[in-house]
């Protein structure tokens, strides 16, 4: 039997980051992950903090330490992988360190995803060493497996894609790629994300009662998911409108999609080349027409469900895609990525 | 002083004729609305029925008695105008016998919403008088205050509008009507609504477990929303795509709305418009660009919000719209068309 | 016609205090109230602020600008009447000036609520002018009209009761008071609030994703309501156990409240124990045994329900108490106490 | 290695069902569950039905069809186990016929729960074979396998414990049975559960606008799990007080708990006693003085969370018990049965 890899997660005490510490938990081919903290973290004590301290639910298991970062203590420990569930300014300043140390990353911020200026622009980064910065931006791998399984495995740096860009991405590239669409006439994505989605810093805008009994859209025009989705499907973004709203719950993206096909088509026809592009895709489930998707369908899997409604003029197409945006989303999508990376199934800890 | 008016309820014991009677109860130009009760509801018991014991929240402020509808005891009690919140079979019956009494009625269902046969085909009436419910069909006037306060006033059958039109026909009429939309492009619609839209009856649709944590898209194409779209906008409804889905909320609705400009503009041109449009309209509020109405800031009241963003190509552009669907969406928007019809402030038990 | 009141709120940015703006800006005894900032708030900008930019909400109905405080400019616009929504330690200081200047108080916070040292304590207060304090601590009127109506009319300063304690001491004083309680038996309340009862400062037990799918109990034998249903009870702390609860829900109060009884009593004497200590007040509602109040019920009104359901027994006897927090238990009742102040009706604008 | 175990589910279509299919599904030691409906079901369709058209979340692995009852079948499929997740009168008549057939039962109904005929009486069975029923009635073990671990493995037929007398017993079972409790000043469970637990049936009380934004109490003094709370734990009705609540949440139980030591006592010592008694038990977490257990730390698990508040006089003592009513209250508590009845480990599939 093989050895078990080791790997190490820092921002553990996010949503992702803790989803993905459940999921690496039990997954089959790893030893223990390595729970990392920054050193700023550390300002508030100087001794090791246990996330079930910070997420009682986790409790019951033994213990999770935290760790400060540290690369001498991850080669010594041999961790070979790491997942970054950190901020795109954390990520960006910490990946250089870690491919220079051989240790391959899995990272889950927006801080990698993008290869063109014009969409890295909104990022604003200011990279100390900008060439290797650079580098590794032409380098990193987007990692949606779905389309992208032949760059994965032997990528260094993968950028987990976007929560929204995901749902997004995988409704359209079927109907995109075999250029089905008219896209003079403009794609959109009018998509609703639970609050998790926005990430666990206590604000105004995530404050219990302004979210219950409510719907909000927000960033339209400026989501920052907007550029993968363009940069993926080599759309401009004059065409592809990307409208998200905060939905009143916890967890959960529903994407509804709307395009314009260049003849009218049979549904039939449009369901076959959903089943064709996804065949023995095992993280896609393309539902029967006139069936649509659901948020709790996908919830607590590693799934991104996708389903349609065709107009009675045959062009009209309205396609509904589904996923947990922690998992599928986010965490899901990371430990996906690590399967292909060490030539595991790619189910591997996920069902 | 003038005399006060005395009207009458059907269907006070579902949502919107509930909330309907709440307005009733304290709009200072009625008298104690009459409450009726089709016969078919007493088959449970022969006594007169309470509101208060179907909705305590309605207890502490006298008895709510529901009579069993009667077309010489509403003469006998003076009632001039009968409100029907009921399916729109009944008030499909029903309205040729309040006419034919003398009586002015406000329908709260889509039976008389539509003019065009293949709108109304949707509903499938068998109409036992067919001279009659045809003659009453062009009579019928849509009030839509902010729209139609012309015909209102003098109308003897109001076609109260339906919740998500209401948000949909608001939000796009001041463009359309001065041409400024690309309809070539089609035009989108993206409506979500809480569960009280959709009726008291228990279904495993709207049980909680059903709805709590999820959101799902329904009768895309289909919804018969459409065809009063349609009408009032004189679109094809191949120009317009309306995809309705359910918000794990009670009450609200928020449509994001989707049109390409036929020439870029400027966002303070398309603001002026608005502002201009709804000159002197009470219950439309529209926003400051680029402020975006949320679902909270019109529950409970009879507001529909309007505000929307312009892409950077100046000719994309969302348009959200916020409604009480309870209140603007079907009961206030009932008083409000009451209040035209007897020359009271358009705003009178409205605020 | 006699001269209208005004008033004067601050805090009005709070949840309570935006409440009470709404119920003041309607209420028919009233010039439109005067809505103040501290001088604090200032600090990020110059000039006055709207209301209506915090909460668009209340957009629609003309501007709402907030001033700095000023006792001269108060005295010069004719305020005789200033309503604090405050912080306990805002009120505390606030609160001898008003009076200094002649102006009458009612006073929202916990500052002025407890006569007994022992109660008081746990708010900490170190008073810069504690002759001053001590005396308006003993002249202030505790503002549960359905209790203190003799008093509240000629006080300077009503402290407004905390939401809580409203639902708890409103459902067992007509008990306690005729003495029907085994009180060595202890007596117990279990209650559950909405968030907004929490306050609006955004932090992570207020967080959609902490409190959403969730329930948690919280301050078991320490939250500061204790102190005032004991002292308006008329109880030692160690008779009554006070375990409040965060419900996922924005608003309302349920109290599930234990008694054993000393004799056997039947169901019918109780109800009329009720029926007769609430005869003529307004804003209890006492359900028919064994009908059982609901939050729902009293949502957006200023009712406290009254149920109950007693045990085989005879003794055991469980009542359920509910209220919307933000009314009932905060702006309804500073209104209520308003109206007595003043000699009106006591539900001038609450209904 | 040992052949697997076949086993079959009859309810799969309801919650606790649903929750037990995957469960089974993902269990190392079993075969693919064998999926049942009642002949009654079939009156709809005479094909097999796919549990993944019922709840779609279940769809991507493979097809899942139930299967008329049929004991000949299930005998031939070698079918050793049988879980009934039904009505009560289903299991009352189905486990005698089970049984007779050599198939051991773990019943998830109230059929089987209860000894003595004072509390079975609410049931209300009418039993076609009086002597059968009343011999398996006696024969039945009450399934809390941090109670009756010795029995259960061999038993013939398990009775799965309700959903709420899991959180109440295991919160008092540590104190009772050391006597520390002064039963004479009554014990009180204040619960309060999600939706998922009043089942699937659709009704006016899981309309989804009944239970969002509310808070209710129901069956006071007279639910079901009372008899069992009172036997399991050698209490009288009239010792133990239950409250019983519906919660705004889809799933998930917190039981407050209040009772009277009979001596003062230090919180360690309680803590102590706790953990003491449940040494090596693993599906109960005892949460460390002052921490309290919350509802969102059990979801998705099959622990129940332990908690407790001791009031300054070391007396009066509020014991918070959290749990997933369709884990450990149900489907998760089931298979925890069925693991100690065939002897692996506790914990086998549970994780």
């Amino acid at each position: 039997m093989a050895a078990k890899l080791r790997v190490a997660v820092l921002g553990a005490t996010g949503y992702s980051g803790l989803e993905l510490t459940r999921l690496l938990l039990r997954h089959p081919q790893l030893e223990k992950p390595v729970l990392l903290r920054r050193s700023a973290d550390s300002a508030n004590g100087n001794g090791n903090v246990n996330l079930a301290d910070i997420f009682p639910a986790l409790s019951g298991n033994g213990r999770y330490p935290l760790e400060p970062l540290s690369w001498p203590s991850l080669k010594q420990k041999g961790v070979e992988l790491l997942f970054l569930a950190t901020p795109h300014e954390v990520s960006r300043a910490l990946v250089p360190e870690a491919v220079a140390q051989g240790i391959r990353v899995v990272d889950l911020s927006g801080a990698w995803r993008l290869k063109q200026d014009q969409h890295r622009a909104i990022y604003g980064f200011k990279d100390a060493d900008a060439v290797t910065a650079a580098e590794l931006t032409q380098k990193a791998v987007y990692g949606l497996p779905e389309l992208n399984s032949d760059q994965i495995p032997d990528a260094t740096l993968v950028a987990n894609p976007g929560c929204y860009a995901t749902t997004v991405i995988l409704a359209l590239a079927p109907l995109l790629k075999s250029e089905l669409v008219d896209r003079e006439k403009g794609i959109i994505a009018d998509s609703k994300s639970g609050v998790s989605g926005a990430g666990k810093e206590p604000s105004s805008r995530t404050h219990f009662v302004s979210v219950a009994d409510n719907l909000s859209a927000y960033a339209v025009f400026t989501h920052r998911h907007l550029g993968e989705i363009a940069e993926q499907l080599q759309l401009s973004t004059n065409e592809v409108t990307f409208t998200p709203h905060l939905l009143p719950i916890p967890r959960g993206i529903l994407s509804t999609i709307y395009v314009h096909l260049k003849q009218p088509m049979q549904a039939a026809k449009i369901e076959a080349r959903y089943r064709d592009f996804y065949k023995g895709k095992r993280f896609v489930r393309v539902f029967a027409n006139p069936k649509l998707p659901e948020i709790q369908f996908s919830l607590n899997t590693n799934y991104c469900d996708l389903g349609f409604c065709l107009a009675p003029d045959g062009q009209r197409l309205v396609i509904i895609s589904c996923e947990d945006n922690l998992i599928k989303g986010a965490a899901g999508q990371a430990v996906q990525n690590m399967n292909l990376m060490y030539g595991w199934s790619e189910e591997e800890g996920l069902l």
